[in-house]
């Protein structure tokens, strides 16, 4: 029985956490199917887990064992987390990579910036254009996101159909792009699914999602009232959202200057790919000097409070010649992801001893979501009718509610949290194994495990500070000289008000002094009991235990 | 004119920020002023800013300086950022401490378990007893707030009379403690205020406050429905919401278990204080071990993911016997402050995974608010009708719209963040002096300035990693032996795939085995050269620079 085929599902990335997205299907005998990947997106280093990490990625492990039954790779949209790791990783697959336009427009970028093959990224159309890729069969159909061209794909499969919906929400009027169509996804219902692999980010959004098109009409009103220089910022690749602020300050009669690299980037892409057409003319920031401030709209990256993005600079000062003034405006069109809050107020109090007016979106006008909330979720369960649900996409908790939402149509539904192997060739879906997965750092320029140990290590410098302890030790297996203590990250002095390195280097030269020859010949033993003993006095005078570095030189 | 008298208010901690309150106010001949304390609180620190540190206090240098001229310390009430450092720093003011009963049980520990004198301390009775301090007459008004015997200070000086609101709400049913007494705050306003000197908060919540008695039947209602164990947590000092939630366990059969060691505390300072009442009888979690789980209900500490209470280790595991299951229930009855959502949302994950319901309060029904809104604060406003607003407790933000909120009563206000000294003595607040202020971080033992360099150390060190490297130079000053590298925080290897320490000390070899004299007489020469050898290798081989240690040993 073992060579019948099967159809499975492992997401090695975006379920169980939002980001980094990274999803198998298989089809094939068991332990030899062929696969696809979807998406291959990142997720954010901080300083709590993650100091100094540059990216995240999946574990991609696995796959890698198994490229060469990789048919392909397939990116839904040109955001972070579903593309931002195809650089890093493709040169570890090596399987063609197929998107649409402007997600292929960013996907090349990313693949030439890390010198992968430029010639495996394929532009394709969208619904009804399919590709083929060994079992599988694939179709981009357009959905609409806080991002042009994003996609669910239909991926038939001689098991059936599975409809991944990838990043999504139900827009009619999604300002650029295409619109949300019933009839459309009616249609793809009605030729029966068997597995909708669904988007959870916003299934505790209790209301029905808003149309891009809502917030125009508001922010075109807060610009035509705003006294001194607009600025606005909101995601670069919201590129709807960008048009609708550039269009408000235009209709206010303002010159629009876009400011930040990705910002530029991204309208490049946009124009590049055919997405983004009529967007107002811009002026450079070098020619809005010579334009009253009354007259400008700024549209700024930095939305999430990003040190070094065009918000934060502007908030500290100068930012390529402009700069705030009390009477200016300051639109965040955006909402703040959580994690990212002490930085985004770090921005709006900055401003605000400029005296210049922040407006956010607490009033629910300025921004509206790329996701479905949780009506739209039931609705598109109801359009497409599947036999299963498997959530992706969210925490555990989003993925459990998706489920629970699921069931109120009937429809059975499977909790698969990153390693999850699923078998979905039966009625209903089985947990057929369990892969180990986990996460790669991009440090600097070397990938490295999560558990590695060495953002552990750092992590306990930060906490705990360090003291480096040198000892020379001479031919004859007696100390030579005394112990040095070196300190970083701790106080200079402690209780007893003297150095704390004098007062290590008392204790550590006291201990060396009545040490056994059995205990200075080993350099482990040596080592550990020379930290202890730093350990120890640290404690005494700091009331904290340090890390201890102990280098012993032995001449010879 | 010098000689003659003035009345100052000079914020040192609260005033651009929230938490870590502690405001001066003076009244005498210039630069000679008498002065009083109000609070002494601490604020927490965080991986990104401030790693290793245990507590924030505001930097107090400028009043240790002028200790012999202040009266007197009061404390507003029990809460950490009210009282959280005064354990810590009363030995360098040495001044009497007034509070009532309950927020003095709780300062008393604290200066006990710091060795301050505890009989500085002095327990006071409401309006409309008064505390003579210096020139200032100090009358502890009771306000509602989310912990017992909150109060405002009416503070009256030679010059008039100043509203120090501490942190309020205006609650008519609060459960525990107080009504807020319209006719009272009528009769203060009526007498004349010169100054209002208030929270700021909740400036940005646009409707008015719901009182703590709104949310006891919503708590009633959910736990009558629950079919395992009911599990609930709070800040263990709002006490009138562990009286609610311990009721509602009561009313729907339930034995009540408090978890976690600040509950247990807590609970015993509202009785032994007098403010707390008829609360439920507990069951120990040993005896709970004989409850049908169904039948139970546990109060616990950590609605804000701290990670050692009770809710993280329920979270995790067993905690002190009691474990949660599929079916079970767990209610924040919480807000979580901005900056915590990543521990929180680490606990509702982890009770997904366990099949735990988990009950926020998105729905606005399990919790309210323990400060005045910005209708509440107008409201104030229009009752003491005081000459001039000074908003406190609240970061520039919030001092920027609440002086807005002033002026909609044609009340001249003042922003006045920490280190502004402001003159209140005549008809308008005018700022008079910029003070140093800044921080001190308690770290272990030992206190050190925010601007030591200490923690910024400890932030290089968690994003850069850590090279120590050690060379030996003989009698001659010629080297002896070659150059040795250790590693903490780095990937043990990088491009050339070789091990990363010996390709450092390859490069440091060389380095010294060219080295002149000169270079290698100077340590300081020496120690430079050896770091920029090394940050260079470690850039080609990992794509970033360490932070280096250099260890030369001279034999002589």
């Amino acid at each position: 029985m073992s060579k019948k085929n099967r159809l499975i599902y492992l997401p090695l990335g975006g379920a169980g956490e939002i980001g980094m997205n990274a999803y198998v299907y298989g089809y094939g005998p068991a332990e030899n199917e062929r696969y696809i990947l979807i998406d291959l997106g990142v997720t954010f280093p901080d300083m709590d887990g993650t100091p100094g990490v540059d990216l995240i990625f999946a574990d991609i492990e696995w796959l890698e064992a198994r490229a060469d039954r990789l048919e392909a790779i397939f990116i839904t949209h040109a955001h972070e987390d579903h593309v931002g790791a195809l650089g890093h990783l493709w040169h570890r697959l090596k399987a063609p990579v197929y998107a649409r336009a402007f997600t292929g427009n960013i996907a090349a970028r990313k693949m030439e910036e890390q010198g992968a093959d430029p010639d495996a990224l394929k532009v394709v159309l969208p619904f009804p254009e399919t590709v083929k890729a060994g079992p599988f069969t694939v179709s981009f159909v357009p959905v609409s996101h806080s991002i042009p061209e994003s996609s669910a794909l239909v991926i038939d499969t001689p098991a059936g159909r599975i409809v991944h919906t990838g990043d999504f929400k139900l827009d009619e009027s999604p300002v650029v792009g295409e619109p949300f169509d019933p009839a459309l996804w009616q249609q793809i219902g009605d030729e029966g699914v068997k597995v909708l692999v669904s988007d959870s980010t916003n299934v505790f959004s209790p209301n029905p999602g808003r149309s891009e098109a809502t917030v125009g009409p508001a922010i075109h009103q807060l610009v035509e009232r705003s006294k001194g220089m607009m600025v606005a910022t909101t995601f670069a690749s919201n590129i709807a959202r960008v048009k609708t602020l550039a269009e408000a300050g235009h209709r206010a009669g303002r010159s629009i200057v876009l400011l930040g690299r990705a910002m530029r980037r991204m309208i490049e892409a946009g124009v590049e790919s055919g997405v983004l057409r009529d967007f107002p003319k811009t002026v450079s920031p070098e020619d809005a000097k010579d334009i009253p401030r009354e007259n400008l709209m700024l549209i700024v990256t930095g939305s999430q409070g990003e040190r070094r993005a065009a918000s934060a600079q502007l908030a500290r000062g100068k930012y390529m010649g402009m700069e705030l003034k009390e009477g200016d405006s300051f639109l965040f069109s955006s909402k703040t992801i959580p994690g990212n809050e002490r930085g985004v107020l770090r921005i709006v109090n900055a401003f605000s001893e400029k005296g210049v007016e922040v407006i956010d979106d607490a009033a629910d006008l300025y921004h509206v979501s790329g996701h479905a909330n949780r009506p739209d979720l039931k609705r598109l369960h109801q359009i497409l009718r599947p036999q299963m649900v498997i959530p992706m996409h969210g925490e555990h908790r989003h993925l459990r509610a998706h489920v629970a939402l699921a069931a109120e149509s009937d429809i059975p539904g499977l909790i698969a949290p990153n390693g999850t192997m699923v078998d979905l060739t039966g009625g209903v879906p089985k947990v057929t194994d369990h892969v180990e997965t986990g996460r790669t750092y991009l440090d600097g320029a070397v990938q490295i495990g999560a558990l590695d140990g060495v953002v552990r290590d750092r992590i306990r410098l930060a906490l705990n500070g360090l003291v480096v302890v040198t000892q020379i030790i001479d031919e004859d297996g007696e100390p030579l000289g005394e112990p040095w203590a070196e300190l970083m990250g701790l106080p200079e002095t402690g209780r007893s008000k003297a150095p704390l390195a004098e007062v290590l280097e008392e204790d550590l030269t006291q201990f060396v002094n009545r040490a056994d020859a059995k205990t200075l010949r080993d350099d482990d033993t040596l080592t550990d009991a020379l930290r202890r003993v730093a350990r120890k006095t640290a404690m005494d005078e700091i009331g904290k235990k340090p890390e201890v570095i102990v280098v012993i030189s032995r001449l010879s």
